[in-house]
């Protein structure tokens, strides 16, 4: 059980949910004497938590090819394994994010068709919500690999935000069709003759703010960026509006009112309702949370990862691949 | 003289700058017509202004290498040639950004250790500017061409900020040695090992706006997402404020207190005032303008040109990478 904050903010957002989620029933898997600590300061109901511990602890820094070889008995290999054995519906951590990606790979395997899973997550955008993939599991991606994200993007927020056809959209440095690496206009083109899917084009990097597509493609790299310069210019503009506002004395007072235009904006952006980003691709249902998960949030990654694993997701994606002939 | 809006935007800009920058000449280029009739509605001081007409006209559209072999009397090809030949001190367009990369190259020439030149601009962060480059000149860079950007960028914002060491570092997926593409680790150990650099090691997309860097340098595509997603969150977000004003009817008295606060914030951001990128690593100074520039960022760019011919930005460059071996 990892992430900066491991069990002592987990277990809280466990109960949290445990009560907004009749259906929900949960293993807990870490050492013992964390998650015991934890539980003593917030006691779960004893009828719907299980517990598995283990001794070993995947660091943040540990390279996530050694993981593979090592640390047989690390809480997020054993999470995988009970997946993989049926014993759980969906695994959830809040830890090392390329050890989850690599063992998710070992331990659950990929569906028929796909290469390399890619993560997937809604911008922290209110009203218009934009789904981006790969946000970080692959650092360079082929034109294959990029066209089975779209395919796997495309069910997945037809499935959970309820949409029959997503508008899909490729992120690129231009509208243009000449515009692009190689690589982008290969799987542009592949994506303009794909029947399956409703391909809006290219979406440039403001179009991801401007509600031109629903789930929008990349690779790893440049989607991780994207995702992470969107929350640090949020946080940065909210800072800057706050010191506009220490810099007006005669303003001050209005403070009060001013939070009160200014709270449904930052409710509505709360990069924490967002938390949760799925590994799509898997033969199995695997939800991220960020490393420094409040509460709150990690109560919204497990409130996705119940929603996943009720859309039966990994099987609509491998029923869709299917029919793409990938 | 290209751009969304033409000269009807641009002269009103030019007459702007000349107010304000005394030591400013310019050299209008362009279509005979459009440049009368913009003149007719603003005149500009006949002795510090002088014309170049050219009969044709390169498209947004246009491919690059088409407008290499075609076009030989268009405004962009004109202006670039009266800087290589001396009666120019830089060229300012905004136009087709992809012609005017591939013509400075071949019209100007790159300098000595330059593969390829490389466009720089400062985020739309105020205070804490954040120089970011390239940001779409080149879709893939080689690790060399990495290595270069951060040299570039290092000289260019020591000269035109003034700062004897600026920060540099290399927009990454992660901070830790084993993150990124094979590509990204390799210029991130030569920049750890050059003398001549600050280098402070692998910034993420949210470090770009925590304050972490005074350059960053990253290849085109990743940098025109970013710089451009920065663009359209910003938009939103403030959107976003007016309709949370709107939704609440009692509120509303509050607006122009509101905006007394908002205003200095959205002054310091405005992407007008950072309007002009640098292309740098050629013979000449080159400094393209936003498509949609308005009449106040038109300026803002005329100026950055200025004072980049005024620090002789190219002989700086060159000097420092004649001493770093390249």
């Amino acid at each position: 059980m990892g992430g900066d904050f491991g069990p002592r903010c987990i277990v809280p957002a466990i109960a949290r949910s445990l009560s907004r989620l009749p259906q929900l029933d949960v293993i807990l898997v870490g050492a013992e004497p964390a998650l015991q600590s934890a539980l003593a300061a917030c006691p779960l109901p004893a009828e719907r938590v299980s517990f598995r511990y283990t001794s070993e602890v995947i660091l943040a820094d540990d390279p996530p090819a050694s993981v593979l070889r090592r640390k047989t008995d690390a809480s997020m290999r054993v999470a995988l394994e009970l997946v993989r054995d049926g014993q759980a519906a969906g695994c959830l951590s809040a830890g090392n994010t390329g050890a989850l990606m690599v063992l998710s790979r070992s331990i659950l395997g990929t569906l028929p068709g796909v290469d390399r899973p890619a993560f997937m997550a809604a911008l922290p955008v209110a009203g218009k919500a934009c789904y981006l993939l790969d946000l970080g599991a692959n650092v360079d991606c082929t034109a294959d690999q990029l066209f089975t994200f779209a395919i796997m993007g495309s069910v997945a927020v037809s499935e959970l935000a309820g949409m029959p056809a997503p508008r899909v959209g490729l992120l690129n440095i231009g509208t243009e069709l000449h515009k692009g690496s190689q690589r982008v206009r290969e799987v542009a083109e592949r994506l303009h003759n794909c029947p399956q899917l409703n391909y809006v084009g290219s979406v440039e990097g403001d179009g991801l703010f401007r509600d031109q597509a629903d789930v929008v493609v990349c690779d790893g790299f440049v989607g991780n960026v994207v995702l992470k310069a969107s929350e640090g210019l949020a946080d940065y503009l909210q800072e800057e509006m706050r010191r506009s506002l220490d810099q007006q004395p005669l303003m001050r007072w209005l403070a009060p009112l001013l939070r009160r235009v200014i709270a449904p904006v930052r409710e509505r952006h709360d990069p924490a309702l967002h938390n949760g980003a799925s590994l799509l691709g898997l033969r199995g249902v695997v939800v991220k949370s960020h490393g420094a998960a409040t509460e709150r949030a990690f109560a919204a990654a497990i409130e996705r990862a119940c929603l996943i694993s009720q859309a039966g997701l990994p099987q609509r994606i491998a029923e869709r691949l299917a029919g793409s002939g990938l």
